[in-house]
């Protein structure tokens, strides 16, 4: 017998039951809030073609794609080859995110689908990403998109929507900083920075919370090769770093100051301000933050883009924007499209760490003793007379446990009552009844048992 | 632009809103009755290290894995060397089953858990199978297993707690098929096939009752290398098919006169026996067949075996047993244990086919329609206040278009109620819901809407 590791793989997790119980019950309130949105449930396979996947994420994104296996003589004459390549053996990924599978939907049934499809989904998503706190391999996301509009009563809809999830969960905290992919190549045309340097210049001034101002300026300067005098033009646009007390009003009006006249510029600081003014009443109004510096990673995004943060969350716990042109890559036809994404993990760790979760429901009500074999029937019969009046009843699975160990089995399990049906009882017509929290023990008429539960469960 | 398949890979399925919600209402359904027995959730990864699952389903099982690639330098190292195999380039599979997952678990937690560990586990499988009707290469397996105990009770639990699911489901007519491995065992011993030859004839007796008597025979003989002699005392030894009448107890009767004084053979039959007995009462009695010619491929079972079959199903709709000695291949300690196993994308295509499914449940309850950017915000407002009173809607995404196109949307989705707020309905406080099943339409007062939709919905 080889001695074979027990662990999960690297990155990923077993959840034992109270904990897979409690992530049941955040997935239903989510699910529940999304509903309540009018979204509709959506199920993609967790396989994708790599064909699929490949070029959607940029690089970095290929790089962490698990990759499966071409089978049987496919991949026999693909190892064969010289020299095969990661694509010449694997044929099958599985999916990065939610958003892609979404678009390959969108263009597949596009005649299916009404006018306007809003769906969510609320699924499990792979990166072969360096493990770390509160990132894993294996990770849930719950998703809202909506596809066919450019209104921003959309964009609207899906914060509104993510944001009654995280105050239902009990955050009252978060911020969600909002950009626009257009505002962002404005400023750049602006200051005059080339196209093919704009997306490294997005990438070092995504990180000035992070690092602070005289590092993004020497990353700019040498590692961008933007020179001095663009960089003292740069940062003073973009402005102070935003935080939750920011005017986001006054922020947009300075940039229309700034940008206004150039056509991203003026459709990307309408639309923003379209976003304020829509959900000014709603669930989100409280939690937003202009913030030019917000940039996003994904390659897709076109329009607004989002990102929630908060104090002491490790990273963003939700993100988002709008991708008209990603479900052109699939079909010919253009599709606008927007959506949200929390990732759950991460929320699931804050709530924990600030003990956010109510207390554990019971997962069974009634555990039902067993005396010996001989009187194992009699207990049978009482278990399934419990579970026909509505209640989850273990029987316990051994007949030669005596009643101390069975107790000790329900405490283990917290099963809040256990009911003893031992000769006595069975030749009275009564089963006795332990409340487990108060150790009390009652006698109760056969009849009565089923009162007697209601009551006190 | 490349035009790129937008299916789903082969053998795996997308599901639209209709059908997603259909899939979540029965895994509701499932999920409910197998807590009612007090099964807890347990929740695994969808990858496991390859040696986790090698070597336990046969070597048939082991070639329908989907393997996933090594990463960066150990897949430059693998790919680089002499003639590389599949388990040099691959460290990871999809799961191809929930039991494999639960023994490692079982393993790697034994102290944390239970003295008897009751779980269930809802969730996607993958097999590289070749896909036909009913069988898919991603497909949901809905488990309960009783690790724990050696008594013939946690076979009955995991087979009532099945049944009552077929039962809850709608199905009146299936068959759970028994059998016991030590009683083939001793089978097999009686007749005097060598064990080498055992496996194969167990193969070849598990199809007599699709090819028919003469077919097995001949395999038997001509495949399997059975002499004429054994096989005419083997086939009379497991004597008739058995069908939905066939007398249990009887069988078990006849079957002690021949192989009763063999160890195996007799601990065989008083399992069955307890079986029969334990659920005589419950929602699994009436759907016992004892059937000798039942086998299961698995190699991982020790102990009685069963199968779910009935008129019209595509193959088995459920499957399970006993496999006393799986655990002990992760741990040095021994775990006996028993599971069950529904194959619930078989069981959902018969429902389709017979028409079983209840007419769907709206998704959502009310479209709120817009009439105008400008009267955009009075619609979002209320949407929300609405949703604030626990129904579920849709915001109509878009502010340009006219009343036909937003009905025509509500229609297409199946919304039961469409409400219009248009500059009349603003001014006069009112809200005009159209029915949109009868078509009628009524102004109804603003601070009336949500007592409408109470008695409307």
């Amino acid at each position: 017998m080889t001695q074979i590791s027990t662990k999960p793989p690297s990155g990923m997790r077993d959840f034992l039951p109270e904990e897979a119980a409690r992530r049941k019950r955040i997935f239903s309130l989510v699910e529940e809030v999304y509903e309540s949105y009018g979204f509709e449930p959506l199920e993609t396979p967790s396989l994708e073609r790599l064909t699929t996947l490949l070029g959607k994420y940029g690089e970095e994104g290929d790089k962490l794609l698990f990759k499966v296996l071409k089978r049987g003589e496919k991949f026999e004459r693909a190892i064969a080859a010289d020299n095969p390549t990661e694509q010449d053996v694997a044929d099958h990924g599985l999916r990065y995110d939610l958003t892609v599978p979404l678009a390959r939907v969108v263009a597949q049934y596009q005649h299916d689908l009404p006018r306007f499809f809003k769906r969510y989904q609320i699924a499990p998503v792979w990166r072969a990403d360096r493990p770390q706190h509160g990132r894993y391999r294996e990770f849930y996301q719950c998703d809202v998109d909506i596809v066919g509009s450019r209104s921003m009563a959309v964009e609207n809809d899906v914060c509104a929507a993510v944001s009654e999830v995280l105050q239902r969960l009990g955050f009252g905290d978060f911020r969600i900083h909002i950009n626009h992919r257009r505002l962002l190549a404005a400023i750049m045309q602006k200051v005059g920075i080339p196209e093919e340097k704009q997306d490294g210049v997005l990438i070092s001034i995504d990180k000035l919370d992070k690092v602070g101002r005289n590092e993004v300026m020497e990353e700019l300067e040498q590692e961008r090769g933007i020179s001095r005098d663009v960089i003292d033009e740069l940062l003073p646009l973009l402005g102070a770093l935003p935080g939750a007390d920011t005017d986001n009003m006054a922020t947009i009006e300075r940039l229309r100051g700034e940008v206004g006249e150039l056509e991203d510029g003026a459709a990307a600081l309408d639309d923003l301000t379209d976003i304020l003014t829509l959900g000014a009443d709603g669930p989100a109004s409280d939690h937003f933050v202009v913030d030019p510096y917000l940039a996003r990673g994904l390659a897709y995004y076109t329009g607004p883009i989002f990102e929630i943060r908060g104090e002491g969350f490790p990273g963003s716990i939700g993100a988002g924007g709008r991708y008209d042109e990603l479900i052109g890559m699939f079909t010919k036809q253009d599709f606008p499209a927007c959506g949200f994404s929390l990732g759950l993990e991460r929320i699931l760790v804050v709530m924990e760490e600030r003990g956010m979760f109510d207390e554990e429901p019971a997962r069974t009500d009634v555990l039902v003793t067993v005396w010996n074999t001989e009187f194992m029937p009699k207990s049978i019969e009482l278990a399934k007379e419990l579970r026909d009046a509505g209640f989850r009843v273990d029987l316990y699975p051994s007949d030669t446990d005596r009643y101390g160990k069975q107790f000790g089995y329900a405490d283990r399990r917290d099963i809040p009552v256990v009911a003893l049906l031992a000769p006595d009882e069975v030749e009275g017509g009564t089963v006795t009844l332990k409340d487990m929290k108060s150790g009390d023990q009652e006698s109760v008429n056969r009849t009565e048992v089923v009162e007697w539960l209601k009551k006190t469960l």
